[in-house]
């Protein structure tokens, strides 16, 4: 990392000539890092009391820097702080006017510390509290889902698989399945923040520091649950990046599969679900379009993320130790990143509530689609039919049924028995829909009582999972 | 494509209710697609003149219109127009101003185009533009590395491979391993824009219009060579953007590769250039530093670029026709990627002039590394050695080179005879570094008459590369 | 590049410990680059007819060498060459065969040329026959489109944006923008060709040779149409295999997208089409699945060439000159995405014969859709309504529709009139779906005339476009 | 998933036309898959146990199909067994040759599953396997860290940033950098591990059985922590993959900067490091190199992991639910990962005690940079100079040691004070390298001290990271 304006850097003595202009304005950073500034800010406090706390400054002194950058923090959210990129971060920024504010004292800060593991630590800082938001809106939006599944439990419709009619499933079910995505969302962002939760500071530029400085205080202080254990890796890592937008890839991944499924559900052609208008919007050509806008750019937010990964797993490959000027560039896809996310899951959570089921539509393309098949499959086997055997029986029965335009419970049990004698009027129990879903009735099967069973597991576990 | 206020949206006639906040500010597009305010006005105004050529406009409806567009074209430039989120995207913004400005008249513009066709020829004149200014980086980078190769045509480096000292070879025909790879980058971009430059326009939203509209007219108003073939490919293709991410890609990579080696050459251990103190920086806290910032913080963003493209392929990957919402997010990663990718070409073109190189070191690190083995292998084949057992020469004599610290042409005549009987005083000429580079004498080699050829040759190929 | 076997590596010399057998075992590349051998030979031909031309072999060197492979070449075809991973890759196993059977001649074979050169150009010679067969493959799948759009030049269907019924299309037209994607990528295999079709041979180790080589003589025998222009560069530059699997990714981004559609089309709910049993496969529990098989595949695939483009972009980013180990790299992702794309293509062009259209399907969905809204509001248009306001007339007529569950062409004179007088009994000429369609007739539009006219044009452009 | 022969495929009832030809081939998978054979063996004994634990199997039945299972098996490992590419994948082969073993009690096997829960169960199980062994690799790895780090935790070196000498800091130090890396993939490791050890088994096609299935007893059987608890979500979750994968693009990410590290170090420049004869090759034309292979080849890989990184990712975003074929393209990606980091980890590991440190060279780079120059600020500053001064006067006493090639410890007492007048005699205690790194006492610093404490502490921490 390097200083300062044109006239005053810091490092001035050593060279001869200025910055090229362009350069200057080019490498700055504060345009993005000045979001850090209420991170920047409490970790210098916290930075000044250890100082106090150590000796090597008075409790004046102390005091005189803490009052300063109080001043400063709010002098910014009034939005009366003139940013200059001269100053080229948020760090020279806010110390450069703690100097004007403060005088000689406000040089002292720095002792003992780089931007080097400043910027680390104030990262750090800003991920914590923008992954706790990433939490909420995941719980707010498993709790938009669960009211969903709660409410249709019963409701049946066409379980698909390659886009197939495969077997009636409990819209409930689907709804939960989701969930089960966001579960494990949460729980790779609590697995996350165990590795962000930790204090760079005192690795100062490369290699800890000569003053006798108390890092334990200062995680105190802040709140971290240690201290980064080697000053080289400390200044230099950007894992908790890395795994974090890993974490938001997978996590926009699932969620550009409600996406895909929503759109999917809205089309004409499936018409399962209304979305609401004020999720949704028209055209400007086209009168009778209604757009299920959230869910597509959703789903075309997905590739953005991705990308963001691709980023900063590039931008590390292969970069010696420790600090290099590349690292820079880490901040823009992981601010990107967290906007979109939160974002994206707010939609998603607000939107859950003013979804409207089309139980009939969902309920008669289930019935159309031979899709109680299997069940037919199983009622054989259970008469003693060998497995195999019974699906050939009823590969039969179905391909009848396509010529023929009858669903399986459509047929009479002349016509079923045709396919094999060991069909008796019971038949018609398991040809249902409702019998269907029912029966697969045990851990992680379709039927509404365990739908409603694993509701109740869900609370239970996402209680383990706060950060 | 959706439209604009919540009062006021063209397609509110079939929704009951307004769209959510969030979702109107979330998903406006205008904070980034205002950039091409000017393309944009351009295309309207090719479109009214088509639309008059084709009497669906009035002359005078035409130059109402025309002139209220070049006077909203002024007020954007003076930072006179007041961009409105709830217009949603910037055609909205400026045709609303237009109704403003020229009452109803200005309704009509719309006619036969839709937003779909209309943000599709927008890119596309805008990426024309920008191309222009890569290309033209590009020429003056390959232009400042021609002046390195024509001044250090003859100046002595280590050629490397594995990072080991391999070979001698010039100075100035590394600048030309470069250069041939800018080439390459320049007539990518040739072909690239041979696919931008096509016009949309008339696509409508999908299908194509009913109005009797005349493209080709439109297309050479806007000095495009030719018109989309397909209205439903010409709204939902996003090639032409993956594929100009994609060559810049390839071309950051390149920067990636320039960097590595000034960083490299920078350090006290190469110590083979000087960057100039303009394109470096000092540390806050090491007196001493001169950091390589330049070319870490361009090494660095090749990541953002990669992920660029990432992102675009991702966003289009399975979406079915024709245009959706997701496509929206193909404007952020396309202009991110331009900013920087010309950023860092200015920055190297710059740069260039100011590098000093260390010819005494290079030279010196020539000298040591045992840089001339294989031409004592050459000069053993010519004496009759069969190829392999040369090589076993070699490696033994470099052994005892490396044993008692001695280059091979620091060895005596004995000393080197004890290796192979067929050495005579005559190998103390292919011994030394200028022998060696200077007998590398054909089309691609290192000599210094090769250098000195292929730079005139560049000039010529560069004249066909322009766009 | 390093070589061979533990007993005789040519390089021993300098060597006091033998290399590490899972290193031995990890680093070889045989595995993989021995399908290079016809390219390996046919390159090793070229040069012994050069060293010859040039005086370093005599007639019957070449002779006795060009025999020697020609053998090698039979033998491996007939399965009778033993590879040994020892011997590292497939030009050393090639080369220490040809010196078991013709002696020390064989030795001579290497003079001038490093297996840095060596190695780029059988890459790009197994390239060019690649991309030719590529392109056969890609102009039959366009051939078979072009089938179906002649056959389905009037056929209506549902336009989509959004998946939502935007305006009525005809299928032979949804076909051409599928071809205007392909045309697009024979375009750029067109370009890349060009930059394959360079020679890097004479580059030797990364300097050029002390030999009297002629690189002119040796790219005319092996057709290239010039040769690398720069010795490091040669050795280094993988831009080739990067545009490619680039191109690659396109391709299969336009593969998923035809993959989405069929698959949507394929499922109860659209019904648009039959694959034909030969492209489906059934289930093993699910007697009444036919699952599209084929077009998930090639969609889950497209995920497959986008990671490979990103291993080869990381692969390259930030490499110092010249040729580095980490190259070796290069080879199986790119052999991959041949071998996957090329399958993509043949499944899919020998798919389309087998389609199965089903009209009446997709009339039924045009019609149901509203999908001559934006007719009615150009009708009103014409009548003299701004088109903003008649966007507005429309969008009530089309609410009043969903409410009353008739299509706009379903309502009387009367009903229709209610939202505007200037509504006539002409109206419902371009309310019919068929009125709609012949009504976009200009270029790019979805007219059936204008569908075959661009067929006709489609087969002229294809002739521009052969390598 | 599909099935089987041409001639008898279970579900050869629905269909009219056979499979294609070459789409049998192209979508088999056994090619791939057959290493899951140990792992599909063990879920089906697991299951037949939970079959004849409710009663769907007698006890007989189980005993025949669990010999006929382990039969199959010892054949497997034998390398008497014919896959066949017409049975697909490993489960219809294994499953085909059962019946050919047992009869037609085999067919009972599949009772109450599908091949989309088995196919999950088998890769769970696999991995889980596979981790172990990667965390084994990773801890020998660390484990010749530490080696390496007690050895030298007083061998000083110059630290970098921006490759530039910044500080001494000891060689131990610096091998712990590495350490604290691979301790976090450790516990990324052992996390992931967590959401693996899920069983899927009882989701059967996508939503249950109607069979009375105990998924709990089946688990217990093959040692799963937990059962997946959403039928739809357990076929079609690749979650696991994807955070398998990120974790081991992490991992490489950090191989590829050791690599990087250990490339430079082995460069002629340099030279602090050998890496041993065994992990480095020759060339084949320049007898005197002596390339790091090792590292390159591992740096190289880093691209191939990312590339499958984003491969999956790709695959799954906007799948609908639930199991679709393209999900077949799971297992190459994650396969090949996990057998080039595991072969990555060995040599690293086995190289690690092969390295012979290059102490004086590193001493005499460290002696050359001004590398103290931190160590005379905070020197300045304990005499009560302002850090910001403090900077500006080494900033003035390194200029003049850079224009009288002297560093700060060769400037005589007259010399350094003509900078600063309360620079005193004490001032060369802290300009010494050994001053300097002593100096840096607390934890994460670099002193040798805090090199052997933490070694003890990582000793610790590994303990708790095993899985």
């Amino acid at each position: 990392m390097s200083d300062a304006s044109q006239t005053d850097k810091p490092w001035a003595g050593r060279f001869t000539a200025p910055t090229d202009a362009f350069v200057e304005v080019f490498t700055a950073s504060v345009g993005f890092d000045k979001r850090l500034y209420k991170h920047d800010i409490a970790g210098s406090i916290a930075h000044a009391r250890m100082l106090a706390h150590v000796g090597v400054l008075s409790e004046a002194e102390r005091d005189t820097i803490v009052d300063g950058l109080r001043a400063i923090e709010q002098d910014i959210e009034r939005g009366e702080f003139a940013w200059s990129t001269s100053l080229e971060d948020v760090h020279m920024n806010i110390e450069a006017r703690l100097t004007d504010r403060i005088g000689d004292i406000g040089k002292k800060l720095h002792t003992g510390r780089s931007r080097n593991d400043q910027v680390a630590t104030d990262i750090r800082l800003y991920l914590r509290d923008e992954m706790q938001v990433m939490q909420a809106e995941v719980t707010r939006l498993i709790e938009g889902l669960l009211g969903l599944a709660e409410e249709e439990a019963g409701t049946i419709m066409p379980g698909f698989t390659h886009l197939q009619t495969a077997q009636p499933v409990t819209f409930g079910h689907h709804m939960l399945a989701w969930v089960e995505m966001l579960l494990r969302d949460l729980a790779r962002l609590r697995d996350a923040y165990q590795r962000v939760n930790v204090l760079p500071l005192g690795a100062a530029a490369l290699a800890g520091t000569t003053y006798p400085i108390d890092r334990l205080f200062t995680a105190r202080e802040l709140g971290f649950a240690g201290v980064a254990e080697n000053s080289l890796d400390a200044v230099s890592d950007r894992d908790f990046a890395i795994e974090l937008v890993s974490d938001a890839s997978v996590l926009m991944m699932h969620l550009s599969r409600f996406s895909e499924e929503l759109i999917l559900w809205s089309s004409a052609q499936f018409d399962f679900v209304d979305l609401g208008d004020s999720f949704c919007t028209g055209s400007s050509i086209m009168p009778q379009k209604k757009n299920p806008d959230v869910p597509e750019l959703v789903r075309g937010k997905t590739g953005r993320i991705y990308g963001h990964l691709m980023s900063l797993l590039t931008l590390m490959k292969a970069q010696p130790l420790a600090y290099n000027k590349d690292n820079q560039e880490d901040k823009e896809p992981l601010f990107d990143t967290i906007d979109n996310v939160k974002g994206c899951l707010k939609l998603y959570a607000d939107m859950m509530p003013q979804i409207q089921v089309k139980r009939d539509n969902m309920y008669e393309a289930a019935r159309r689609g031979f899709s109680t098949a299997t069940d037919l499959a199983d009622y054989l086997v259970r008469k003693g039919v060998a497995f195999r055997d019974a699906h050939e029986i009823v590969g039969k029965a179905v391909r009848y049924g396509v010529d023929n335009d009858k669903d399986l419970s459509e047929m009479s049990l002349d016509e079923l028995q045709q396919f094999s004698n060991v069909i008796e009027p019971d038949v018609f129990e398991v040809l249902t829909l409702e019998g269907s879903v029912a029966a697969r009735n045990h851990i992680g099967g379709t039927a509404p009582e365990q739908v409603r069973a694993a509701i109740i597991r869900v609370r239970t576990r996402l209680e383990q999972l706060t950060l």
